[in-house]
């Protein structure tokens, strides 16, 4: 199940960023399973990483060796997540990051590597490695709509976004594709992302842009922080464009730094709508907060509730759910009587208590959208924070039941 | 569905305590759903009440009136929250409060009002009155069982739990009861519970003791301090038993407060076991801990995933979200390879992976208990905490996509 159409973007290639996919048969037979990506020499490259102790693997691979190298490759399996394999873990992604070196003439602390999949079963280091002179001779820079297929695991749709803008009269890129199936980390969810440009951006810059792109993007779609063991969101500039970004006008900068946040987003968005048993996609806006943090914490708790969330399922306009949510996220000397709640238009509580104005049938209209709006008036600041959840269906507790990670 | 045999245990009265139960008719005919107690002159009463900024309208009230005057009465309907009630349910609740002490010739400051149920809607405030005598009437030191049975609402059993001690050389009586229906607070599910003894204690140590008692108990199966709007624990002192807390030696009074404790750590595991939807009854226990803070975070942290407790509805001895939880806990350097995870006394994972000791058919004959624990060893202090839970279940959807709160 997921929510909204099946849609996917033209997708715009990347100048000096190639995408290898094939089938390595790790899990099924047939399926794209196994992806190699390259950046051109002279790119750089930033990510942000799962904050899970029990930190997979290829996470350890890729941190250490973006650390000492000029990264090149990126290869990605699906079907094993090398999590929770321990010392052998580390060894075997050593090995593949090994077998793309040789292939690509390169040293081994050039290669990141990623996985996604099952968790505890040894990666199958074999069947990887004979396949990756196929992923490698598959290099293309219009290679990104098969890779966005090849890093899907219990994903209903792949996931991308492209957007081509104009900087100092110049036409630059932006493309990305993700993968996940949840909001509350269903089958240990991991999710990856990666996207490149071909604008200049020099390293310590790169590491902010794609920190405050995925602050405001998949850490407004994760609970709690809630990271799995395997999270990583690449970002990648090739800079064969020759368009500076520190060289941009404030509002050349601006618009840069939209367009890129606005393709996070989208990928964030895409994989909420695709949650595993999601039949609704909802954005969680709580206004009027002294802070950030106050803001965030009121539609954390709201967007997480089993309650609201099962709500949600039924389409039952449960303003009670909602409130008591509220009630509970812990801000400091919260004044009931002043926050008002809205689903889309319609007013649904104020003053602790439901609206005089309510008309159930209003409610009930909105909550029978398969896609809408929780809108909380703190009334007490003016910091409004957004937070994109689903709901909690049969299917949810279905598929997580009898799905073994 | 509820975990284990239904059972209600023998109660015995506690001089100065009497209960009377009847039907109103709130919600469904010929349903006991008011229940009056009352409590002998010279009692002592404490209460620890929800946190939840949307305190119900009856909670406020049985606040200001504790803090100004002797608490004499309690009164408890089901069938109706009045929370989410505004100003009327203020009202309300102390039209009810009137109407109790005009029966027992008391001022209204000493009747404390409770209620549970339907959120949103007025509080059918005549219904009830017309009730009171009869629930008055009925009061009696032997009215125990009918009062468990007459504040339940979701529950598919009445929970009480009592025992008899000798403190110098006397036999001293703790009886109480409970309701709630589950580990999330499910259906707005508010807990109550009413706990008496005859043993003399004065309102501060009352309140230290009350206070202690939840926090071991009630606190323990609360999802992240998750309290409904209208929860309330209230001990009772009696003091007709002449026996003196203050008077006690220190082994009396840590005989007595240990039989407290778990006389409310048994209230609270019925209401565990008795969770909507709940197949499987389980302690989280973290030991090891530096502090109690860290124990408990990933404690909760386990207790609360809906991977986890989805594969315990699978009877899924699924390790890899078991780590993956206690990753996310976001304890401070934890050195994931000195974790150890057992399921009861099955070594499941150490070294940060599957422990190779490990058999697949020894965990699984654990999760195919109806109880279970998951023990989970940090090794990096010396606390300990054990956190109660259950799992998550296609009835725990249906349930709450379905009951409108």
């Amino acid at each position: 199940m997921a929510v909204g159409k099946d849609y996917f973007p033209e997708m715009h290639p990347v100048p000096g960023f190639k995408l290898g996919t094939t089938s390595a048969g790790i899990k099924r037979p047939g399926r794209n399973d196994l992806v190699v990506m390259e950046a051109v020499v002279g790119s750089t490259v930033a990510g942000v990483f799962t904050k899970n102790a029990f930190c997979a693997a290829p996470v350890q691979l890729t941190k250490a060796h973006m650390a000492v190298a000029e990264s090149r490759y990126f290869v990605t399996n699906t079907g094993n997540a090398n999590a929770g394999t321990g010392e052998r873990g580390r060894v075997d992604a050593k090995t593949v990051c090994d077998a793309v070196a040789e292939i690509a003439g390169v040293t081994t602390d050039a290669i990141l590597p990623f996985s996604t999949g099952v968790i505890g079963e040894p990666l199958p280091v074999k069947i990887i490695t004979a396949a990756l002179p196929a992923a490698y001779a598959a290099l293309s820079e219009s290679g990104w709509d098969d890779a966005a297929t090849g890093i899907l695991t219990t994903d209903t749709r792949p996931k991308g976004a492209s957007v081509q803008l104009k900087l100092e009269g110049q036409t630059v890129t932006i493309t990305g594709i993700a993968k996940g199936s949840g909001m509350i980390k269903p089958n240990m969810a991991t999710m990856l992302s990666y996207v490149a440009t071909d604008v200049v951006v020099e390293p310590i810059l790169l590491e902010q842009l794609v920190s405050s792109a995925v602050d405001a993007s998949f850490n407004r779609i994760t609970v709690d922080g809630d990271t799995s063991t395997n999270d990583c969101s690449m970002l990648v500039a090739t800079g064969t464009s020759g368009v500076e970004f520190t060289g941009l006008s404030d509002t050349e900068q601006s618009l840069f730094t939209e367009h890129l946040n606005q393709l996070f987003l989208s990928l964030a968005q895409q994989i909420v709508k695709d949650g595993e048993g999601a039949t609704k996609f909802v954005a969680v806006e709580v206004s009027g907060g002294k802070n950030s943090e106050e803001s965030l914490a009121v539609a954390y708790t709201v967007a997480e509730s089993p309650l609201v969330k099962t709500a949600l399922f039924a389409s039952d306009p449960n303003w009670g759910r909602i409130l008591a949510a509220i009630g509970r996220a812990d801000i400091n000397d919260l004044d009931v009587d002043k926050v008002r709640v809205y689903l889309d238009e319609v007013l649904i509580a104020d003053n602790g208590a439901r609206a005089v104005s309510y008309l159930e049938e209003d409610g009930q209209a909105v909550m029978n959208q398969e896609t809408l709006s929780i809108r909380i008036m703190l009334n007490r600041g003016d910091v409004m924070e957004t937070v994109w959840t689903t709901d909690l269906s049969h299917d949810y507790v279905k598929i997580n039941a009898e799905y073994r990670t």
